[in-house]
């Protein structure tokens, strides 16, 4: 493994994002998300999307240069067009206005139109909760998740994300999606020839099966009640934002990359001192995370973790020993120097510890 | 079966808890809410709990002659105090001023401190739905989510419930708990002698079991997952509002009746027009549940439903048939007159046909 620190990779994708012509602010939304996703350990939704995204800005899908244009429509909710910028940058957009909503209003909920792949949920709902507020972010995705009773997918393995502050440490941060098992994870045991287990993925004809290979679906959690989990983060994401769901929405890697994906967000800010004295609230917060820990073990290798414990974990590992990329990954990104003509290069971190 | 109409039972409701000193606005919220859930054949959450509440109506736990104190904290926010009395009572209160907050502000969100069991959470959900909104309701519980990783309950299995009008039929309603089986289910299997399938409960030590006669505790849906759903509402229902929180929160049935819960609520509603046309939604709400419902069967006889189908096809039943009770239920609910000294009765549906 090579490890490259955060701070150089979040120069080096700014240096490429501004060299393919995104605009500065969009860039900086952009490269802060997906290094922040690296940083925690969340690698399938980090740097390693950068190439995907270049080739999307270059097919003209990701608009480099979008003009947001935000309808505040009550003093509590607005409508952000993200003109189909990055979705990370467009989702900043609206976690700020969802914010400044809430300074006023209490609680601040912005549906975004007209956007793309936001990558993880997490990095929205961790900006608003520095503000000493609760923050909310789902994402419409395409159609994964098969139906309950039904063969094919229509719903999309849509991500549910809660961020809360804490005191004495980073924020409680829930950020999952609906199904058992990511896709990604279905990959990897592709790689390894690995079976999956029971109850993770369908083939194309909506069978149970446990060969990764075959999946094309995801099966969602607890059946009929992940489904429903994922219908509900769509009529907040698509039909709120007045955006196309489930299968009407192109897909992320199939579909061309000139082909506008029409994602909808919905972001929300929640004041807390507009219910609890906020330094209570942090208090308790870490009261209860603190106790739930201290919980009696099943196994006691095993640590009791709350949502978001893994994720602090490895940011902490990996601000200190740098973020691990494969050779191939690390070789992947510096080539997009050439392919794009940038003049810019990514340094290995020369104190990286190999845990 | 013994079949009862809805009046009927909501006559006989009404008279019971007036006639137990319960306020008529109080008992007005109660008597429809048990009612409305015994409809829609969500009967663990129904009249079937009646006897219950007058006990702690008369055990002190329950507060006949609540006084409500609302403090609007901002433009779109609220807390609201319970003051002890019915769930049902203080929700349903929550919710009519979540309403009001969004008519101005867009959206509306309350949170409830001493409260107590609310019954179904699609109860306020769908009271708010009828106004254009986005109703969404969810209630701290006392502990009984097998922690992943420990050995015992902390988190609550806590309801997690969105409902959203739609055009040509009732609103769309996920009402939904974290675990993968209810309580109510391992009961009956323990009735009727059958094991529990696998990964739903855990006996007292924590240990996963199939025996329902040794089930403790309730396993979430997706192992971690649903275990940090029910923590984020947790967050939301007990943070919020203020109140106790998993563990610390006095069990429904074991502890005594004298005993207030102090139970939070979490109830928001969200105005469709301040997002799209409401038309616009509720037709394309209409059309994206058309469309679900006519994707290709896995089995011919399944049809493919979405949240709150069955509870449609329930309540649609039982308006015309009657609510169905066992003979027992209903001898049951009867002897409450002479318990109570209560001048009422409760008559049979005569034109009742049993399907």
């Amino acid at each position: 493994m090579i490890r490259v620190s955060a701070d150089e990779l979040r120069r080096f994708c700014l240096d490429l994002l501004i060299g393919c012509a995104v605009r500065t602010d969009v860039a900086t939304d952009v490269a802060e998300g997906l290094v922040q996703a690296s940083l925690r350990g969340v690698d399938s939704h980090g740097v390693r999307l950068l190439p995907h995204y270049l080739q999307a800005v270059k097919g003209g899908r990701l608009n480099p240069n979008p003009t947001y244009r935000f309808d505040r429509t009550a003093s509590a909710t607005g409508l952000l067009d993200g003109d189909h910028t990055f979705g990370h940058a467009a989702g900043m957009e609206a976690a700020r206005r969802a914010v400044a909503l809430a300074r006023e209003a209490g609680t601040g909920f912005v549906a975004v139109y007209n956007s793309s792949h936001f990558g993880a949920a997490a990095y929205f709902a961790l900006e608003i909760a520095r503000h000493d507020m609760i923050g909310i972010a789902s994402t419409s995705t395409d159609a994964l998740i098969k139906t309950y009773a039904g063969t094919r997918p229509f719903v999309g393995n849509n991500p549910i994300c809660l961020a809360a502050p804490c005191r004495g440490e980073d924020p409680f941060c829930l950020d999952m999606a609906t199904s058992v098992m990511t896709f990604n994870k279905i990959r990897q045991l592709r790689d390894a020839g690995l079976p999956a287990p029971a109850g993770v993925g369908a083939d194309r004809d909506g069978r149970e099966t446990t060969d990764p290979d075959t999946i094309s679906m995801l099966l969602p959690i607890g059946g009929y009640k992940g489904y429903g989990l994922s219908l509900m983060v769509e009529i907040l994401c698509s039909l709120l934002s007045g955006m196309p769901y489930g299968p009407h929405i192109p897909k992320m890697f199939e579909a061309p990359l000139g082909q506008k994906r029409c994602l909808g967000h919905w972001i929300g800010a929640i004041r807390i001192d507009a219910f609890q004295p906020v330094e209570t609230f942090k208090a308790r917060l870490a009261e209860m995370l603190q106790e739930l820990r201290a919980e009696p073990r099943g196994d006691p290798e095993t640590p009791i973790q709350v949502p978001g414990d893994p994720e602090k974990r490895e940011a902490e590992q990996r601000s200190r020993h740098g973020i691990p990329l494969t050779p191939a990954e690390y070789e992947g990104l510096r080539s997009l120097r050439d392919a794009y003509g940038v003049r810019t290069d990514l340094m290995e971190q020369t104190d990286a510890v190999v845990r």
